[in-house]
């Protein structure tokens, strides 16, 4: 699982053991939660779960709960590592990517994509009506799922961030086609639309680990932090796939930003930085209209005031600050594991 | 409130009193939860605030809370019926009306319906997009809420709740144009999509009475069965309404369930009882293909074979169901207030 992402040097292979079997119940308690006494609804949850890609959020849900382990180590060489994982941790995981799916539903109605995960979307074989109630569906059975845990926490967390999930979206939605979109606004979508629920996971694992009152504990406020903070730079490395990505090389339609008439990083680099900005606002309109021609023009002036570059050294300080959030976690083999999926998250070609 | 739906005797005055005060309760709760701190969130949430119409969820989650109450006439007499409505039936009460909300929300995206108690449609006015995730933003706002409460059982049952209820509206979707829907097929789907959300109002109402760990004690048993036998009975109306009424009566766009292809009661019936059924078939065909004018002709033959009164009657059969059930309740004013509401629901004109 997490070798595809990143190369797993010796000394944490032990500690990848434990995460890659709590994959594999995140796996199946995902597909349990989606079993439905009618046929035509299970066969639709089986053609979206094709959509199951990276994994992120249980993937840190697992990782960031062995991080906040204060005894991992000790656990890990006694070959008591059984009891790092609990159902908390692997209901709390497939909760999350479950709500990350509805999101990927819902976004594909919006974007009025085609192509996801390399297959069609649900959107463009069922029409728009049965996306958007598949995705209620897959939201309310991540909320069922989360609700089984014995406390009205998780609930919370998990409610909390897919509300402030929807507001970012909403901001977002409220500034198509505003071309004089500012970075503040542009960080407090990709806080809310993206870091909201990637830091939730992060702090669902160490919540899992500590109990689930221990919500002022510096581990997870620790993790919470470095959750929020990768979640915007992974955010970033997506807005700048988008723009200079193939569909061959990131797996989905690209380009839909600028279509769709949403301003990102890199272009906001741009027009802050471009001497003769008219002739970029003139086929950034024409793009968000519908003519894609005057994409690979527009490409080179972005990278003409080295804007490509400027985003990219941001999403690197969103990385390095995650980073740095880890110095309050426990010392052990976590924290060099959580390091390399961050230093992923912004090599990722996809 | 109550008013407008039900003549209230004198002898349920006093009852009337607590409830109306708790919807006060209720209300102040749903405008507090969703309030943004984004303005463009908060002006479509405003908005929306609108749709509200019969509030017929929280108006069950009161009066099932009160009716559950084995003291009920005890503290109503003794001056103590502050104790009668707690947290616990406001929340409830405010959590079934914003995934009702939700619901309408999503449901004029897929209806591609304008208009809605007497307003435009936030899809209508805004598009499709953001129509869909305002839906979400309702629904994680409304767990979000469900939440709040101590124990995660409410939780459970409205992310029950709203998962069978969209696999009751993914049903639906799959029967489209199926003109052999047959009865079974179509009071699963009633069941799912109506009655699943309104049962369980009726039972959190009793639950937040009686303690959230009292679901198989028999007055929350019997007030989640009146409760789905009233959705059942209230769909069965609705669906007679959409055929029969007028946009002007019922307030929202109708004639929809037939354009969108969604065989009802009335139609099922009629097609099982007629001579002839050809010509009403193509009739059906040309309505569901955009071509309205045949409607006034296919309603007169759905009149001939007695079809609309056989559907009033099978919807009164589900009230009195309904009302059985109420027998196994406490003695006390919450039964026959209950009765009255189970009887406004199927002789209301909207």
């Amino acid at each position: 699982m997490m070798q595809g992402v990143v190369q797993i040097p010796e000394e944490l292979k032990s500690l990848e053991d434990i995460i890659a079997s709590g994959f594999g119940a995140v796996e199946r308690i995902f597909a349990e939660q989606l079993v439905s006494d009618l046929d035509p609804v299970d066969e639709m949850c089986e053609h979206v779960e094709r959509y199951r890609g990276k994994m992120l959020r249980p993937m840190l849900v697992l990782l960031c709960g062995a991080a906040a382990n204060p005894d991992l180590v000790k656990l890990l060489e006694s070959g008591s590592s059984d009891q790092i994982m609990t159902n908390a941790h692997t209901v709390s995981g497939a909760v999350c990517e479950m709500v990350h799916m509805a999101t990927l539903v819902h976004d594909d109605v919006l974007d009025e994509a085609e192509i996801r995960r390399r297959g069609k979307t649900i959107n463009a074989l069922k029409g728009n009506e049965t996306s958007v109630i598949l995705g209620d569906y897959l939201i309310a059975s991540a909320y069922e799922l989360c609700s089984t845990l014995d406390s009205p926490i998780p609930s919370r967390i998990v409610g909390k961030a897919s509300a402030v999930m929807c507001s970012g979206e909403l901001l977002q939605l409220h500034n198509r086609n505003n071309y004089q979109l500012d970075e503040p606004t542009y960080f407090e979508i990709l806080k809310r639309k993206t870091a909201a629920l990637i830091g939730a996971a992060c702090e669902l694992g160490a919540l899992s680990t500590l109990g689930f009152d221990q919500q002022s504990h510096p581990t997870v406020q620790a993790l919470l932090g470095f959750g929020t903070d990768l979640g915007i730079a992974f955010q970033i490395q997506d807005d700048v796939l988008d723009l200079t990505g193939t569909e061959a090389t990131v797996g989905k339609s690209v380009g839909k930003d600028l279509e769709k008439g949403k301003l990102t990083y890199p272009l906001i680099h741009h027009l802050a930085n471009s001497a003769s900005k008219t002739r970029s606002l003139e086929l950034i309109e024409a793009i968000s209209h519908g003519d894609e021609s005057g994409l690979p023009e527009l490409l080179e002036l972005v990278k003409h005031t080295g804007s490509i570059e400027a985003t990219q050294q941001m999403a690197l300080s969103f990385v390095d600050s995650a980073k740095e959030r880890l110095n309050d976690i426990p010392d052990g083999p976590g924290r060099p594991m959580l390091q390399l999926i961050a230093d992923a998250v912004i090599s990722r070609s996809h």
